[in-house]
């Protein structure tokens, strides 16, 4: 078979990747990639996975990258192939996820002539990857070897650098495709022989900067932690330290990696029930917005989930607000930031500990926490009372067909307890994510809790689901989706049949789009159908294509025991729960309505 | 409900496509983008298709658009939505297809600041659309009216302009989303008040022009036409004639619209077997570059499928090689070209044929319509006796599992005749199209032979073809895809069953890229399972999710029965083919091989 020696390059390249500690590849068949395909395929130091559908394959790299925190490797053919990788890309920008997306080309004289499947692949992704270049092709110039060895590094070094996102490489071949063999090729660049590495500093203020900063809260009274969605598992422990040391109420998203937290944390800060809290519109306006404003919020990572909180957080004009944020992309879309704050976050927070005074607790806190308590023992309360009143109006009806009574809401509440320590949960947008952060409430077990919030997308959750299990070595993984987002990605679930990858989902199918009956579209009859879409779809035959396990579940008891005996059995298993779309919004609407009449200031 | 009354400016831009004749609007649900859903569902002027998936809605919006040659919208809303439709946007592009992508988007406020769902949608398609525009967000500005009617004319004439293409505008909406009812909208824009329309000129040289342009093919004697993948079955008529009347040979690909024409056509001068013969090495040396080799190559539409016509394109150095094409985009990947007329390839044909006399036929016309006889014969034999052969084989050896001897290429050789007139024939990337190419015979029967042969993408095939059919009113759809190809797209079936479109899927299943043992890759076996990638998977019950009819086919007597049945009956029937890789290529080999011999110089 002709071998074009010029393509010893690849080896360089992908020898320079592994030492720099890149070790998932994920890899969409193609011709015009077999260079790389082949090195990366013989070089012992990756874990290939090949994976058909470029979409689904991205979000896998996206949800193996998120739990493995390293850099992971996108190869695919020239072509719609790497169109397909851009939801993901997409994805990977806005919550700083670190991809390394390569794809092969076309070389640059068969571009813009009608070439099969030749497209324009030079910044292909636009604004959407943090850089993108273009590498010469292979021709056999000596200096492409250390250029190669270098671009790797740099690749490496700005997916990793602060904000962590994705790069884009594009690499043009000539045919013959069939690199030499690496035992083939005499190169003074290739492993060992130059051995290379990357430290990346993070920003710190200096301890003069520090101090000037810690004298700013320490001055102010009554001060409020908001945490977004964010994936360090490391900000937990110094954030409750100082918040314990200051008693600051922290606002806890449910992405924040503060809800779920080692066994030996003091969670009394933890506010996990802000999302009810807020929505109590005369609460807020007689005490939030009065007597217990805040004089400073401080925020950490992305923007909140809840929809609630942003407005809140609209309202306080007037208030000092500080986001921190290791790069000029703080998240702030109330445009309420007065102080920016560009630092680590996790080396501020233990710095910052070191030089705080501990100080008493403000009335403004104790009430904070006190509420929080409160409306959360109510919320678990008016949870088992609704659906009780449900079943005996239902009953008393006799309709003929029941209706499903599942409170979407109560997997949460369930799964706060049901899982393990160590589960990895991912959580699909819409409404599990909102249901997410009102009904699962802070628990001292160390949980990671993952979900898209980079764009807040529907279309590869299943896939990142996967992708986080690949790279989960130590627990379960869970997934909690609705029926849209499943079916999006249904191609997702070939990975888990390819590579037996331990998956519970839980499926929340109310057959369509269930946020929109939330929603004032809900109101216009005549267009609602464009809107809500009921599919009609039955996945069990398509899940047992896959070589899943289907449960179908219609009350909380088999519910728990599916849930423990799915993660103790392992592969994949998806227990759908059949929920009813107005039921769920009148459902939801009365847990919110008999907490708030509780709470009524 | 809270109306905004900034939104009048949607039924305007609405009423406005309605009367420029866009007919067909793809909408994939979503909360941003409620005001245009809104204005499009409420006008009684368009047919609404709500497809769930944007990534098989694009490709669906494709189809619709090849078939009914108008410009199709397509709507979503904000966030990784819009970037799913990147894949059909590039193959729009590449195959010159109408499509108007709006995508709806937060306010410019609310860019770039963390806001939830937003990403970067200016210019999201890069150098793969047309024109892309961003419109102002609706603030009640009187001039917002005209200006939205005028973007309305301006992207259905920059879509149908040559080249025709995708184009897309990015739609900015603040909250309140919903738009008032038209009826309360007092606006002198919206329809009938001010009727619109466009009317786009081709471009076309002067009698003078022409005539000199003439004069140069008339001078030649060896002449040949080559006719890639072109959607306008108007070419054919006058092409077929000045090929009559000057006796030049048609190298015509099986997407060019000339192998199934009108009954009344005289289709000598198309060469239908181009592939096969050009395989022969030693007559192309001996002949078809020497006494045979043309003096003027005439290159019309995309580049051809076949790659041994594309390796003897390259071979004619020398030779005078003229494209005609209505952009500056001729598709000339061999760098070919010495002539290029930049006109309307069917004005330039009607008009030459015209002036130029009628002539006699050379030897060198003569000896490409003899050969190209001669193997049409030849392989149709040789697939009868190799098929034939390899069951002898099997039967003899009592093989313990008999593998499937249906030879892939055959299927085409039967469908020529199996199909009814008026079928649209959509046919995937990868072998299929390969496959149509070199055993898919010319015929006087009128079909409209598709593909996606912009980027040659294996991604949205399904879609394609489902969409070709919603907008086929005169007779069947029939799609012949590989299970890679199927399996990449399964989310686009659930447009079949939702709008019960008719489409016979013919699957030819050898479970893997079956491409990839035809290549160089093949020979090396230790990486070879990262092409190949067996995937095991069995179709049916996914099928019969989306309601559609199963069938496995093991001989040809069954495929035809069934074939027939489907047109018939209609609804979504997937006839599934199971074949062998290894065989396949095999017999492949042989049957050209066989040929080959016959044919020896």
């Amino acid at each position: 078979m002709t071998v074009n020696p010029h393509l010893e390059v690849v080896h360089v390249f992908v020898a320079a990747l592994e030492q720099l500690g890149v070790r998932h590849v994920c890899i969409s068949p193609g011709s015009r990639s077999t260079p790389l395909t082949i090195a990366f395929a013989r070089h012992p130091g990756f874990k290939v996975w090949t994976l058909l559908d470029e979409r689904s394959a991205a979000y896998f790299a996206l949800g193996l990258a998120q739990q493995t925190r390293q850099p992971v490797v996108l190869l695919c053919t020239s072509g719609t192939a790497a169109a397909n990788y851009l939801p993901a890309v997409v994805e990977a920008r806005f919550s700083r996820v670190p991809l390394l997306v390569f794809t092969a080309d076309r070389p640059k004289e068969l571009r813009a002539v009608g070439a099969n499947q030749t497209i324009d692949q030079v910044n292909l992704y636009g604004s959407h990857v943090k850089w993108s270049l273009e590498m010469p092709t292979p021709d056999g110039t000596a200096e492409l070897l250390p250029h190669a060895r270098q671009m790797a590094v740099r690749l490496v070094t700005n997916a990793l650098s602060a904000p962590q996102g994705p790069v884009h490489l594009n690499w043009p071949f000539r045919e013959p495709l069939l690199p030499p063999q690496k035992r083939d090729v005499e190169s003074e660049f290739i492993e060992h022989v130059l051995p290379m590495s990357v430290a990346i500093a993070r920003k710190q203020f200096t301890e003069l900067e520090l101090q000037n900063l810690a004298d700013i809260i320490n001055r102010i009274e009554r001060v409020l932690f908001i945490v977004g969605p964010q994936f360090d598992q490391n900000l937990a422990e110094p954030l409750l330290q100082i918040a314990l040391k200051l008693k600051i109420p922290i606002l806890a998203d449910p992405l924040s990696q503060l809800r779920a937290v080692a066994q030996t944390s003091d969670l009394q800060y933890i506010i996990d029930h802000y999302d009810s809290l807020l929505r109590h519109q005369e609460l807020v306006e007689a005490k939030f917005l009065t007597q217990w404003k805040p004089e400073l919020v401080i925020r950490l990572g992305q923007m909140p989930v809840s929809k609630v909180l942003g407005a809140y957080l609209a309202k306080l004009r007037g208030v000092r607000q500080l986001a921190i944020d290791d790069a000029s992309e703080w998240r702030d879309p109330i445009f309420g930031a007065t102080d920016v704050w560009q630092t680590d976050p996790v080396l501020l927070l233990q710095a910052l500990n070191r030089i705080v005074p501990e100080r008493e607790e403000s009335l403004f806190a104790a009430n904070w926490r006190a509420l929080n308590e409160q409306i959360a023992d109510c919320q678990r309360k008016a949870i088992d009372a609704i659906e009780g009143q449900m079943r005996d109006q239902f009953s008393r009806e006799q309709t003929f067909a029941m209706p499903s009574l599942l409170f979407e809401g109560r997997i949460f509440l369930e799964l706060a307890h049901l899982l393990p320590p160590h589960t990895t949960l991912y959580v699909g947008n819409s409404m599990p994510v909102r249901d997410l952060d009102s009904f699962f409430g802070k628990i001292n077990k160390p949980m990671f809790i993952l979900g898209n919030r980079g764009a807040s997308g529907i279309d590869g959750v299943v896939s990142s689901a996967l992708g986080a299990s690949a790279g989960h070595t130590n627990g379960p993984t869970v997934l909690v989706i609705g029926d849209i987002s499943f079916f999006h990605d249904l191609n997702g679930l070939l990975a888990a049949k390819q590579y037996r990858i331990d998956l519970t989902v839980i499926l929340v199918h109310n057959d369509g789009g269930g946020i929109f009956s939330f929603l004032p579209q809900a109101t216009q009859d005549d267009v609602f159908p464009y809107f809500e879409t009921p599919h009609g779809l039955e996945f069990q035959s398509v899940i047992t294509m896959y070589q899943g396990v289907y449960k179908q579940i219609s009350d909380w008891e088999t519910f728990r025991r599916e849930m423990t005996r799915s993660i103790a059995e392992g592969g994949l298993r998806v227990l759908e729960l059949r929920t009813n779309r107005e039921l769920n919004v009148l459902m939801h609407r009365k847990v919110f309505q008999t907490c708030r009449e509780e709470l009524l200031p």
